[in-house]
């Protein structure tokens, strides 16, 4: 049955005035009845395009008022974000937010608070803005097999490596440029170093694979210490293939990626955000500027990619309104396969569970004030293939690269997958 | 609600044994509850794989029968499966179903009689197999102002064009392999003569835009007059950009598309199934061998792109599954843009409708036997940009190219969109 919205906002950035443009502007909008109530801001300094009478600066004023029925929480800082969602499902409203930080953080707990309180918590425009991808996992992946889900999550990161590679940009320009048009934050180290993108990660684990992830297990090294030599040394790079062709000509993408690891249960899952050299075959290839791009490998489907724009007001305002949308038919993500992971768990068996025992080919370049021989004495490579003055190809445990981040990080060295990635027997 | 579904299937070839296998083999399927009980067969000889009392040969077997509760129909023909359909969903039964030809003669129909008996018809596998396009169409795009949906619909006719393209191959020999891979029909008209997309698009124009097209009724020109010049020639086409670059080296693609044409209402579409040269800027560009994609264009989500597996026993079985499964839930398609026309109708707006009054750039590649006077006497050019012995490109009427299509065909001219098209004032 259909129902009316009444929303109460939180935040007007970009994201929240991109929803209500739509809600004014949409033309196809015949029948659909949603309605800000109240929208609630922290700036009370701010001018704003809208009548004054819409905005509170309380938050209560929204939370207790028994009109409204769904909350739209648009804010950035997680922490405030968590406490307004939480008690929003308790008292009995439905949530659409696009916070990934929150989430990633209390999933698991939201999740058990939506059932427990027969509430809707929707969350579409949280990963890769325009691109349908939590909806398709819930409904239309919950019973396939899938061996890997993986892409480009963030649109900043993606932008400064299209131009560096495509216009011969330095990283510290492109970083600029993806700033000055808002794809990037003041700071962005959220985006370069790849903390946006794990979150994403971890709440598309729980959609695939009914886990919940907790963002700092997971093996994450993002493009801030990347120069545009590593980038020209893609480029270059060759490797002979099963046909016995040469593949060259790869470029760096930052890639987001759950696969399951080959063995005896298939019941381990490796998680990472990695530089990775792609080359013209993957379907991430072609992926530039700020698009995003979702790769869903499944037993019976096959490959599916998904590409769009990642991030902006729009694309994620028309993200956030599919989800109204929805709940206009109380619509509820079912959380499928983590149920089943606890009917599994009362039987006794096995569960998926995140595995770093796996060896990976890793291309590693240092910086002159670290010798290689220190490099060397720091990180564990398990065979090392080629070598040369500022860098290291060679096959490593992921375990020990994510016990290493902080040397890694602390020394500016940048690493990206180069090669084969397989389960260490 | 979760309900067990029982199934009785009609039709157990590539698709149906694909789902048989996927029911059977499914290691996330625990909880899962779907049982085929009858399988209608039409050839009482074949060897089967599967027990014998699975098969019946008689349909009201499974139409009368009162434990079945979805019919799965995975026949060819489609006037039979119209009857199997129609009678299934009148005794109150589900449906599912790949058959596109028949949903596109009878979709306004059977979609009065789901709403009449309060069943549901589902067929996410009848358009671009695993693609989940309609399901993503109908729930979330639903509210969106669409400015086109366009792809390559047909998996054989693009394996064939990437076959000539990227191997060399004439037409014949790429016809042929793709027929002995099983992906083109022992008579390939269906695929190579733009059939098979057609029907596609008329699906998705049902959910995109609210309407139902009679497949007759869109211009349809396929690869079937097509040669190994015409793609050589497209590789060499260059056209100046408005950055005043040149674009070159374009691929021939089978492209279906609907779209919004600009106009004072904005209540226009155009349908066509035609050749196209893209250039490397589409994302159908990279779009090779048997897959198929799907590019959505919207107001606010921006530009989406799907790209998986268009056909096959697996990708088409999976989904023919995920309808399954969300059948337990009792998932309709809403039609929710069908209904607002309707209101729009009772309140005499003006509703969407196609046309073909739009002007557009084309290449047309014609035979020996015809001669440039007898072709230019048959068929009306608003203006001829360049021409030479056997082809010309010039702008024309997209109506005059649906009038004169019989002639085309039957002089097997080559046609193909290579420019501009815009709407005539």
């Amino acid at each position: 049955m259909k129902k009316t919205v009444k929303i109460g906002l939180f935040g007007f950035g970009c994201v929240g005035q991109g929803l209500y443009d739509i809600l004014q502007n949409n033309t196809e909008n015949t029948g659909f009845e949603a309605q800000i109530l109240k929208i609630c801001v922290k700036n009370k300094e701010k001018k704003r395009e809208i009548d004054a009478s819409y905005f509170t600066f309380d938050k209560d004023e929204i939370l207790n008022n028994s009109e409204i029925n769904l909350v739209v929480e648009l804010i950035s800082d997680a922490e405030e974000a968590y406490q307004i969602v939480k008690k929003a499902l308790l008292s009995g409203k439905n949530v659409v937010t696009a916070n990934k930080k929150m989430l990633a953080l209390h999933l698991e707990e939201l999740v058990r608070i939506q059932k427990e309180t027969g509430t809707s918590l929707l969350y579409e425009a949280a990963v890769c803005g325009s691109i349908p991808i939590i909806r398709t996992l819930a409904e239309y992946y919950d019973n396939e097999f899938l061996y890997s889900v993986s892409g480009i999550f963030n649109g900043s990161s993606n932008y400064i490596l299209s131009k560096i590679s495509n216009e011969n940009l330095s990283y510290d320009v492109a970083l600029k440029q993806a700033q000055k048009l808002g794809f990037a934050e003041a700071d962005p180290t959220l985006d370069v170093a790849g903390f946006d993108a794990t979150y994403k990660l971890c709440l598309l684990a729980t959609q695939a694979y009914g886990i919940f992830i907790n963002p700092d297990e997971v093996l994450r090294i993002g493009i801030n210490n990347l120069k545009k030599e590593d980038i020209d040394f893609a480029k270059n790079y060759s490797v002979k293939k099963e046909n016995d062709q040469n593949t060259t000509n790869f470029k760096v993408k930052l890639v987001a990626s759950i696969s399951r690891i080959k063995s005896s249960e298939n019941n381990q899952v490796l998680l990472y955000v990695l530089p990775v050299f792609v080359d013209a075959e993957n379907p991430l290839y072609n992926v530039e500027n700020e698009n995003n791009a979702v790769l869903v490998e499944a037993a019976f489907s096959d490959k599916q990619t998904f590409i769009g724009k990642g991030a902006g007001g729009h694309p994620t305002g028309s993200a956030v309104l599919s989800d109204i949308s929805a709940l206009r038919f109380d619509y509820q993500y079912e959380y499928r396969k983590t149920d089943r992971n606890k009917e599994k768990n009362a039987l006794g068996q096995t569960l998926i569970s995140p595995t770093q025992n796996v060896e990976a080919e890793v291309y590693l370049r240092f910086e002159n004030h670290l010798s290689k021989k220190e490099l060397l004495q720091n990180i564990d490579f398990t065979e090392i293939l080629t070598e040369n003055e500022n860098h290291i190809i060679g096959k490593i445990i992921l375990s020990e690269l994510f016990e290493k981040r902080d040397f890694i990080e602390k020394h500016h060295i940048f690493v990206a997958l180069c090669g084969e990635v397989k389960a260490v027997n």
